[in-house]
């Protein structure tokens, strides 16, 4: 199985995967154009949240960073950065790292000066949490998503996400480094022999898109279109977390299941929907594009797995739990 | 007054000196030579064992860092390092960093990210911890002392200091950068205009040289050397804490209040030594350095004071508390 994941539904629907099937079998395609540095560390978000929440260290209830975190060193920051009435830059700490977490910054930016591919500092965190699958970053060249506003601003992602806590209005989007970055080892081939690629209830627009935007993915998805299948990250017309719908209706595209449908449909046959929009059923089968109904509401792990499975039944028939 | 500043002995002078006079007019020249990237962070030992000192947060069993120190981030971070079983470089975690240590060197490394310089923000460093005094890195040059060995080794300072514990036979050590380096904006005028000049009980080989390779600064220190008077490091034949004495071996001198006695006269005019020396008075003042005896041993705040204040007074002969 491979999943192309961005952060939190990604890490969810992973965890749940991993429960019905041996992880062994489980390659994970990532979102890496959030990643930034902060105070001159690597922080790849999307292959931490998926990390964290795999190994069940995961805040579920903050939706970042690691369960029973302190927040030492950004308090310490702090101090110099009011004493000196800093309010933006990197300095201001509005980034926050919990202290375990900056663990994981610091290793991952240490062994990357040591020479390492973002790929294989993640296959030795990978290892060092035992997860038994592939987090594949989709790419480790730089990538960077950028947000226009329509204020004429232009803001990094983290910029837009965390500081500006999503709520501006947005004009275009880009990628940065897309057009010149290659996919990084494993990840052609895990879309290419995968039984089933499962597109994860992540934010299209900035997580999965990125993912696509390395030259060689989309085609290599599109091509195992029947074998592809999308969870709707939009349930009722709204995003379950972050900002998927206000940024699909700001770029003009509707906020439903339809619009996942037509956005998705040139490369996954399949969409799986929420029990609460059974009734766009046909309107989704209306892009070309089957639709199945489940629960995708990830309360809890078992609500994952089920959802896992059900969604590798849906292209496989009989496999799942 | 200016004192020439390395590590946790000058801290402890810089602290007791700051109870006996007005830290408005205290600046201490502070070595950066032992400064170092630590997973891309920008750690300046000196400078933080003077500022946590004087701020009376540090951690004085440990003789460096702050009190109360958690340890999250490296308990993490060497998690992954011994999963892959790495044992070299800043991955393996060796070079520890407290939590809270983390938001200074996290501050440090933003600021100067954004373009301010090390003595820029060693300012609003001190700002924050509200010394009242200036902490000036000797240079805002990139100073970095190598330390070769007898048996053909180049280490960088941390690596023979902290990964070696000091415990390997010295040849030779140099400072790169020393030779290009130019002082830091007030340095030499703190130096020229200082009623007293002490050179507080550092390191002399590895601290107190360092701040005299930046060009101007020996010259500077030698013209005012009647001014000049510096505490002895070596006590009974030994350093307090340290590599001081076995060093001075190494190089050919002598460890003992006469060698620190020899080694200075070029530059100070007086030698403080501890009462355990004050046999060595005769030897010391052969090398044509007035000598003067007190409790040199800064078990408290207030023994550093008491010591401070005596040093003022040699020099100015009615001065201090």
């Amino acid at each position: 199985m491979t999943v192309l994941a961005g952060g939190v539904g990604a890490a969810k629907f992973l965890a749940g995967l991993a429960e019905v099937i041996d992880p062994a079998g489980l390659s994970a395609v990532v979102n890496v154009a959030d990643d930034t540095l902060v105070h001159g560390l690597h922080v790849s978000p999307d292959l931490d949240s998926c990390m964290y929440t795999m190994a069940a260290v995961n805040d579920s209830d903050r939706g970042w960073g690691l369960r029973g975190e302190t927040w030492h060193a950004m308090d310490h920051l702090r101090r110099y950065a009011s004493a000196n009435e800093i309010q933006h830059g990197d300095a201001a700490g509005w980034f926050s790292l919990g202290d375990r977490d900056l663990g994981t910054h610091l290793y991952r930016s240490s062994r990357m000066a040591e020479g390492l591919t973002l790929s294989e500092v993640t296959a030795e965190m990978t290892r060092a949490w035992e997860l038994g699958c592939d987090l594949l970053p989709v790419s480790d060249d730089d990538l960077r998503t950028r947000i226009h506003t329509t204020d004429g601003r232009e803001l990094a992602f983290q910029e837009y996400f965390v500081r500006e806590r999503h709520d501006v209005d947005v004009s275009a989007i880009e990628v940065l480094g897309a057009d010149v970055a290659t996919p990084a080892p494993g990840v052609i081939a895990a879309i290419e022999t995968a039984d089933v690629v499962v597109v994860a209830p992540s934010n299209p627009v900035v997580s999965i898109d990125p993912v696509l935007a390395v030259p060689g993915v989309r085609e290599a998805v599109a091509r195992r279109r029947d074998s592809v299948i999308a969870v709707s990250p939009i349930v009722g017309g709204a995003a379950l977390k972050g900002p998927a719908d206000r940024l699909l209706r700001d770029l003009g595209h509707e906020a439903s299941v339809v619009g996942i449908a037509q956005w998705y449909a040139p490369l996954a046959a399949t969409l799986v929907i929420d029990v609460e929009d059974e009734g766009h059923r046909g309107a989704v089968e209306s892009k070309n594009v089957s639709c199945v109904v489940t629960d995708t509401i990830m309360r809890s792990v078992d609500v994952s797995a089920d959802l896992a499975a059900f969604t590798i039944s849906a292209v496989l028939g009989s496999g799942g739990r």
